[in-house]
């Protein structure tokens, strides 16, 4: 009953244009494993290219949001799309990021009960409204994040964050993006558990 | 920042009626630890009575439906009504109960992309129209579920199961309920990872 | 054209446990008829005890809220779920409770522009919340209950029983569980024109 | 605590113009009391003219539905819109129309439920989608109607009567109109109960 | 592909009643064409006079609310209900009321984001809120009204342009009733373009 | 009253990249003016590439789909949205692609309701599935797009094409992104009109 990466065709590495596949075997060499999306992206070479540029530009670059408020986001608006992939593959990193092994289950679930701050809930109700309902965030939106420190580009960075993951959730519901059987007890053992 | 237990009073145990103390130290040696929907409920003794033996009513009696697949239907349900307590805590049990450490990870965030048979497929998907739109289901909504080999009672199980921990989503989600931090790990590691 | 009492079988009082049939005896004493819901539940002996006994310990006991007040969170919140029997057979309850032949109707079809105080307002506006956002629900929810002199433990009580009646009325819509003609006119008629 | 019948000024009789006056005169005659959608739209003579005569084009010609069917598309549709007003005052008329004391009330709270023939039900379910998704109508939700023999103009008085109902609907709960208390019990009491 | 007027018969001109006939030369004098709406409900002469009597009272009438502005009313809401129909053919005569030839599109994609003042968003909010959730309106939903100085007579007529339209926009849907082609370039031209 | 390109800060030419630079010289010779969609995100120079790179290999490159039938969905999926943004800018390149001065304004209020081939229809079904209901998507979504003639990769084309502009959408909302004038007249006048 097991379901495949993709429903979509997945290519052989020996297939892939040299740039993509330098680009698996670092994360693989990083990682240990490839992260089913690169495999499934991987079926549209140019997509793949600009998929990925835009998520680094949001999610490697400094910003007034560290990295795992960023994954915060991911793993809040990805539970409310319904989207397994991201989910699983990005509570993963969540769990990592924050050394929090509870942190993405009780965001995935439901984020308003999370072990969180009253600035990253902030974060989360305005990521969470530009996921569901963009139409009809204004300006006034802004102003509890003004109130906990943010600033005008913070809020393009949460804004922008949902917004590509947004895409990502739909791609992955699209093709049925299989996450990988790894990512699902990373981050949750401390050290002297793994040890 | 943790969240406390419940937002509402949470007894003693030497506060506790004789009864409801022997239940709790009767789940905490065969759990190891006591849930805290225990200590929650227990502010409330005759709702706490009432509460377990309708669980105990639905889930742990004989019926056509096995343990493993009455979680599943707690787990998809509770991921759509967005019950952190529920999504955690079943999803511990549903992973022991099917010996899968990736199951209810998959059916808390979308139960479509689960690895379960188009026979759980057909009771998730009855399990989940009650729950969020009971008041369309009618006679018509029991034939595919009469195509896999449910019978009437395993209908009402499916039905009963969905509606009662739809009453549990929302006694959690009324009280902030936060699950143990034992559930988080419970079922993930196979047998020789914990050896 | 007329429904049955319930899509599911429904005992012969012969073939009823002892305790069930002693409480469906009682009641037809004091209300001259069996509510269906007795029979429909009556399927499932151990689900009929737990559900009564957690109905009685919610609607039966000593609360800040009267017992008219507890109906009328039944007939709101199952209006908007849009199940007829509990609109129907405690729309019949509250009217008799309240002493007012209009109040089911108005709370059943908008409990806004019903004939109540700002208090019960508040205490509406809470319950109806638990049934149908619940994941939404937060402590600032609790502060207008307060500015109307509800303490936790009345808000418990508000929140408990929206929660149970969610149960009730996914049992009913899943049973098709029909109201006893008796229920629609009672508490209708002043005392004078019963006469 | 009991509210006004409009949230709206209420002309006095002696102000309204003669035409206006004598609907009302007539209507009190007919029915022995002036229902409040008169006092309530008669603040804006020119609408009101309008609005009877549009109901009248629809309610009270020939059709292929009967006039008991109107008033079920009307009462069925307003439960959805949670009108009170036209809940209550349709419901009233509904009864008388089709003898039956129950219909309304088994209308209001859940039409899939009610005690109607195959056919009606297929009238409401076109008449509810005409009130809560008229976007997504196309012509193939015409075929279960021709199935039961409903011609192109019954389908229009049915889209039609959703339609003025649902303007109906909005301009009771603009103005909070409230139902008269004689409506409560109208049609509720057989002959025999009455004498 | 092109669509028909309506998915109901149209009546020819030879075949209407005098004072419909009148009415339609009239406005083919007036705008050098025959919107497709009095075509199609021509088909149903009683209705046609009462929807063009209710239509006339709210919208050629003297009132607190410019033309421009009650156009802006049935374009705003009309673009969410998804009415085709109303949004090309108002969006025209929005355009041309305002003399602004980007104000329809910007009000049927999105009122929150078009070139209006905050009096107008007011009066678009509540608007909106009558079309889509008049349920939930009540007293309070007044205040930003007054305090842009609109009048109880104001709120009335937007209220009641709301739910005028609203059947409106039903009525077309129920049809599919299909804007003449002349509306898409109404108003979109400067003076000296068209010279 | 005319709003801003963007509530975030817009550069200058002068200090632009000199990629970007070049690309925003070049789409101003070739539409005779800059789409403020460049200037809006301008302000991210590595989002902005990522943003027009994954644009590209959508919406230029070869596929089963006419360019004319990609900029549809962006169309009928932006309305649904409510992003006017490109409601407005992707309306008036579509009206030019399809040399159709209607098709624009007949997507984004009703899709359903537009002068379509039933092919193109049953893409649109598919790309407004993804818009807003991606985690329903499931295989046998695509059997009536294999019915028409589409291959996978033409659906992939679909839900990517709908995914990324649910991207643009949010950004658009999120920074209040203005449509240029200019758009709001392209391919409305047929060649004479022009000439």
């Amino acid at each position: 009953m097991s379901q495949p990466i993709s429903q979509f065709p997945v290519p052989e590495v020996a297939d892939l244009p040299e740039d993509i596949r330098e680009r698996i075997l670092t994360v693989q060499d990083k990682a240990g494993f490839v992260p089913n999306v690169f495999w499934a992206l991987a079926h549209r070479p140019d997509e793949f290219r600009a998929f990925f540029a835009y998520h680094d530009a949001l999610m490697e670059k400094d910003s007034g949001l560290t990295k795992g408020e960023r994954e915060m986001i991911v793993v809040a608006t990805s539970g409310i799309n319904q989207c397994q992939y991201c989910v699983v593959a990005h509570g993963a990193i969540l769990r990592i990021r924050e050394a929090n092994p509870l942190i993405a289950d009780q965001l995935a679930s439901n984020y308003r009960k999370a072990d969180i701050t009253a600035r990253q809930r902030a974060m989360l109700d305005f990521a969470v409204k530009i996921s569901t309902a963009a139409h009809t965030v204004e300006a006034a939106d802004r102003e509890p994040l003004y109130a906990h420190g943010f600033s005008d580009d913070d809020i393009w960075d949460i804004g922008a964050i949902s917004a590509f993951f947004g895409l990502s959730n739909r791609m992955a519901n699209l093709t049925a993006m299989r996450p990988n059987d790894e990512f699902y007890l990373m981050g949750r053992l401390a050290p002297e558990d793994k040890g």
